[in-house]
């Protein structure tokens, strides 16, 4: 059994865990262990290292850090569905619910190959250009086109299963997963989505209308946004940016990959939620 | 062929309209037409008159005014899957989108068989009151629980599977079809949702926090509301209303039954959201 | 010195509160005391009831409850400039900022005349129709107006100094000071106004259309809402009703008193937001 | 009588209607015509070329083109209080409200000195870095603060009045005059303020919490913002971008100097609030 650490490495404290994990792991069984070679180097594991490739062919990952970190995972693996489990080294996570001191009693039960997985829904995002080739990414939260100049507005042309919807004048939008709903989508006004359900989300950041509305599509949709400004970016789960030009086309689909996490099922969503966003006390305390 | 018609009495311009397609349907064939007894009487068709239980068993319905007599229409039929065809004879609605002009031909299609139908997920609403039969209720866009009294606030304990949600203390709360999304949640500030989408949304009414937002959920859910105020309303697609008592469970879910509606599909979604909502200009015109 | 003694007779805790406050004013210093009658015969206090007009002349008024509670004082000293102490005895107010435990020392100060007055600008509210004499309201947080009946929405007309603003269908219109910009208003989606500043604020409730904003205009403006539904209700401060007719006519403006709170001055209001309000944590804590 | 002429001279429209003004002013008296140099190449009036010094010594300014006309402006004059008459080529604008066909009539009005000043407060802005001169600037509609690099989200530690506030995690911050509620501010959630008060407001763009709320506080107040992210960026009116770095300070207070905006008063700001928003039709229409 082949397994991946990925660590946060601007953490010092995910390298004491990693250690400990490791540790653990190395005499718990004979277990096959690969990291990213920057963390490897910056964690004195040399042996460990191994290029991107090696990483999407292991079959389980630890994930150590928290929200981020399991973004940056699932773009390390490509969004390839390999079981992930998010380990939160400090406060509680929606990616990554379990705590330093739950790995090993987790670990043991995962190993034996007890575990539950919970998928989530990802976006194929494809950018076509004229005269090159398309560019592809995945996300699991969310892609974003903002205006990437001083005049914040952007112009963009959204059509929806070719059929043209609006052409937003906005700061930005957001085309976003279930998963995504508590991320960025939530801090410009989008609802709280149930993160096992499968459908597409577009909410738009500081329109320029008092019309627009976050609005809800279904999971089989293909979303088409023709870029009618000279200078705009495109960010993938606020973890790559790309350069967007005038007449660029993005087209957004749900991907054919699920991102495949591992649910210690301590805690349901809605417990989550209420934790993270302060539910329960109203204004008057 | 059994036909039923929906007029909305409060509307002159509905007698009218009625009028021409009643004697259109008779030149046309042999069919049985009924409507509900007080429409029949105030339009002097007193033998079409029909009780609640006849217009149930009717094969096609049409229904003349808005929006609102679409609504009136599921309740009259208690949402049986009985196709529906909305005439407009206002201004352009959600449900009820071909207009006056368009009736004859798209009719003759009709009735030829030719046309397609939209199914609308509804609400199952069941009321449960210690030592009273449970009392059930059928919705196509929304319930909404608020307070009766002057003192607005109200609060509502709200479970979903039996998983504890969280205690809304808010004006109201709304639970939403996709359909419903566009009627009173919208108003609440809830998103936009497809109408053809299976989920269910929970959207508050100003609520006392301001960490609420509107909730997406799975269709499969079972809403379980408990009622801690002392004197609070359910209201049904803003038809019926049912005065709940402290103590009072609601319970929601997913109707089996689905609304038809009829769709000639001269307008998409997404168009009918430009001419409703006037998207397309910016404030800056 | 004639002091008042407004008691939230609902609250158990605030006769305790209040025994002990009467016992150490009896002490300190040759006081008349009064409350309302109501309170008096409930907590056994008879010779110290006093009716409205009593309660108007005295030169003091310590409330004890909540927020609510020295809202209803306003009412019972009709809005004139009597110095108010707010005692808390639940949590934190925005209103009532000093505890059970911070009472006898500052009272000790306030007798000596030594504290602040904090003057906080309130409504003038006068109801006109035909045929009847105006009748009149003041309010320390807002008027609102809003539908009775089960069809929630409502058609409110208004004009701000004899020029047409806009005609709101919306569940309710909120006319608030600063100082109610942080109870029902907030609640209803406006913003928050340090409560020193003197302005007018209109925020509707639900407004059914997506281009409705909260909106601030002058303290020297005249608001006029031409009440265009049949049935609907005016509430004062949240403690007051009044059934409004079809062409009832609201005329609201700035009241010539302000209501005095003392200020202790431990307590800014932006420490009080940032309590309340529960600032300081982001979502991912 | 010395007259400034600020051209949009991106708009063809513009040149038209500028030559047009030029030939009438020229026919019409004996006044000193002058124009930023880049205009007057651009139309062919090198003579009439001016340097910033010598515009901000007009006697009156005529701005032609849109809202953003007047902003460039105000930043030519330095925020000085110089009369502009703003003229607009396109559509409504908030700031430009009178349009080429009554140009004429108008001017005429103004040159014999009948004509109404509307004075609007401006936002003078300090940014203190260690070891450097402080930068000044002066905004007519807002500073807004936001974060330069991929990672949107900033930290701005925030003070008024030497009072801590709060610090904002958030992809910007908007300050705002009255005049700027009905700009970006309004994008962002902000409410509409009457742009004859006087009052500062703080708007969060996109908060990564959900207890934020635009902020209304005294004209008198002094906003302190210490920049807590290695990158972000500084922009006055959309017009002008500073790059900020880590521990700048930011202070913000109200300009001495007031904008004097020409008012031909055809239309209130209420009418054109509801032009521009679209107001007057609900949802159902």
């Amino acid at each position: 059994m082949k397994i991946g650490l990925i660590i946060n490495i601007k953490r010092p404290d995910a390298f004491k865990v990693a250690r400990g994990v490791i540790d653990w792991l190395t005499k718990e069984g004979d277990y096959c262990l690969v990291m990213e070679t920057e963390a490897a180097i910056a964690m004195g594991y040399e042996g460990l290292g191994a290029d991107p490739i090696e990483m999407q062919s292991v079959d389980l990952i630890l994930a150590m850090g928290g929200d981020g970190t399991l973004l940056h995972t699932v773009r390390v693996i490509d969004g390839k569905s390999i079981p992930i489990l998010g380990i939160n080294l400090g406060s509680l996570g929606f990616l990554t619910e379990i705590t330093e001191n739950e790995i090993y009693s987790i670990l043991k039960n995962i190993l034996q190959g007890h575990y539950q997985l919970e998928k989530r829904m990802m976006l194929s995002i494809k950018v076509v250009r004229q005269g090159s080739a398309p560019v592809r990414f995945k996300a699991l939260n969310e892609a974003v086109i903002t205006e990437s100049e001083i005049a914040r507005m952007i112009n963009l042309k959204v059509s929806i299963d070719a059929e043209y919807l609006t052409t937003y004048r906005a700061d930005g939008l957001i085309i976003s997963t279930p998963t995504g709903s508590t991320a960025y989508s939530l801090s410009a006004g989008g609802p709280i989505v149930v993160p096992q359900l499968r459908l597409l989300m577009l909410t738009p950041v500081c329109p320029h209308t008092l019309t627009a509305r976050p609005m809800i599509i279904p999971e089989s949709s293909r979303i088409t946004i023709d870029v009618i400004a000279a200078q705009s970016i495109l960010t993938i789960d606020g973890q790559q940016a790309y350069s967007l030009r005038l007449n660029d086309r993005v087209e957004i689909e749900r991907a054919e990959e699920e991102t495949c996490l591992i649910k210690p099922q301590q805690c349901g969503f809605y417990e989550v939620l209420r934790n993270k966003l302060k539910w329960g006390g109203g204004i008057a305390g």
